[in-house]
């Protein structure tokens, strides 16, 4: 199983090959290749930056502090995967969809599977602070055909760009949070605020060293949903402001040029804006055995 | 600072230039480039390997697990970049020396800053289990003159595989172990006992992974050192049994065919091997402003 017994030796040079030549490379399983192509990319980055030892001291600090800096109520490295543009690459390879239906984005962390059911028509602001916003949505499948009964989970900041549940002392509990069911024609509708873009917190390592690198940690105005019906992909998606200046910088990856829509003033209603947008579903493939 | 307000969106072929289109990679600071190349990494090995949504769980948890795992005692990010050989190359880049002088290795887990100062000639076996084994090792620098006053710290597994600190209840405090000061001509000896190879342990998710992947654990018989001088670079290194079979296996990569020696039986003693090395030190460079 394991080959390269007249092995050149282990040096700059021939690292990643000596590494590889150790590993079960031939059989169908993925993890060897996998692991050869982590040490190989590990070994790339070591040979072309050259890491001092404390340099490199300094990098294995730095993964140990992400590794602390992940609880229960927080993943730092799922902060850092969205950070590199990882996580928005690995929903980008998993949710391949026909050019006409809704794309995903990821999900993010603010997320609560318990939203409290609304009947359409409903205000989900609950504090009322913020600039009126109106949202009427409708859900359809490929050919346009409404899909009645579609569960539509949504969750947004408030004007200052904070979600309840990172203020749960100053904003109502499930502000800005509410499940709807659409009617017989794909439809629903609310009544909410303006959300605000937000800094990505770097009270942590990852936010800290991207950050220090001269990343954008800014995530533009956007209003988050996961809509689910039976016989459909699940989709989870944002919506963004067409007028936010800074779409071209969000630090999660999220924006698709699909997902911006124009938040316009409502007609008839110089007070509040109106943002309407179709959820195009696809059908799921049948199960394979 | 930040470029790129016209740049494509983010997809499966564009993810590392928008990525990269966000750095202020025109500087001369190193982290946005390390930030860049590090992202890059990971995209390729997303687009080559193309993880699940449950797979790519999975390898969260398994960096998660690696945090978790490092604590004062231990540190599970250090044996990971040990056992994918991140280590050795960092050493490899990090030591290089004129082909005559004793090239470094890494130091592993098992040292001890306070091994106790040992007269010339003392055995170090405190327990005397094993076979018996006389060291003579002696000091020069790279003309072959003679380094009187240098330090040698040496530490070593016992008949088992095991180093005393790994075993305090069944091998006494500082077993195997010695400080040794060289005499006029460069020179010191004592008696010890055979060390044996070891399995690098699996009870932490690193080991556990590359035991997965069908890589070798195996580090084979080895005594180790840290040779210290004034004026002269520091020497952290193996010496290795040529007679190992698993010589060419060795899970951390400190192998190097000059570290390798014939451990022959002593003459006149059919009881005891012998093992003579010559450390050669490289003068260090003058200090730069």
């Amino acid at each position: 199983m394991v080959s390269g017994r007249n092995m050149s030796p282990f040096t700059e040079t021939t690292a990643s090959a000596v590494f590889a030549s150790r590993l079960p490379l031939s059989t169908q399983d993925r993890l060897p290749l996998l692991v050869a192509a982590v040490a190989k990319s590990a070994h790339d980055l070591i040979r072309d930056f050259r890491p001092t030892r404390a340099e490199w001291a300094k990098a294995i600090e730095f993964l140990t502090e992400v590794g602390h800096a992940a609880d229960e109520r927080r993943q730092e490295w799922v902060l850092l995967a969205d950070l590199i543009g990882a996580s928005a690459l690995v929903e980008e390879i998993n949710s391949r969809r026909p050019k006409t239906a809704t794309p995903n984005t990821i999900r993010g962390p603010f997320f609560r599977t318990d939203a409290p059911q609304r009947a359409i028509g409903s205000e989900i602001s609950l504090d009322r602070i913020g600039d009126p916003l109106c949202v009427s949505l409708r859900v359809v499948d490929l050919d346009g055909q409404p899909i009645p009964s579609a569960i539509i989970i949504t969750w947004q900041a408030n004007s200052q760009g904070f979600y309840e549940n990172q203020q749960p002392d100053l904003q109502p509990e499930h502000n800005l949070r509410g499940k709807f069911c659409t009617d017989g024609d794909g439809r629903i509708n609310y009544r909410t605020i303006m959300p605000r873009g937000y800094l990505v917190p770097r009270d942590g390592p990852a936010g800290r060293l991207l950050a220090e690198a001269g990343c954008s940690l800014f995530r533009p105005a956007h209003i988050q949903f996961v809509v689910s019906a039976e016989g459909f992909e699940t989709i989870t998606t944002h919506i963004y402001d067409k007028d936010d200046p800074k779409l071209h910088l969000d630090a999660l990856f999220g924006v698709k040029p699909e997902l911006i829509r124009d938040f316009r003033p409502k007609s008839g209603d110089c007070k509040s804006k109106q943002l309407d947008f179709t959820f195009v579903m696809v059908r799921k493939k049948p199960e394979t055995l």
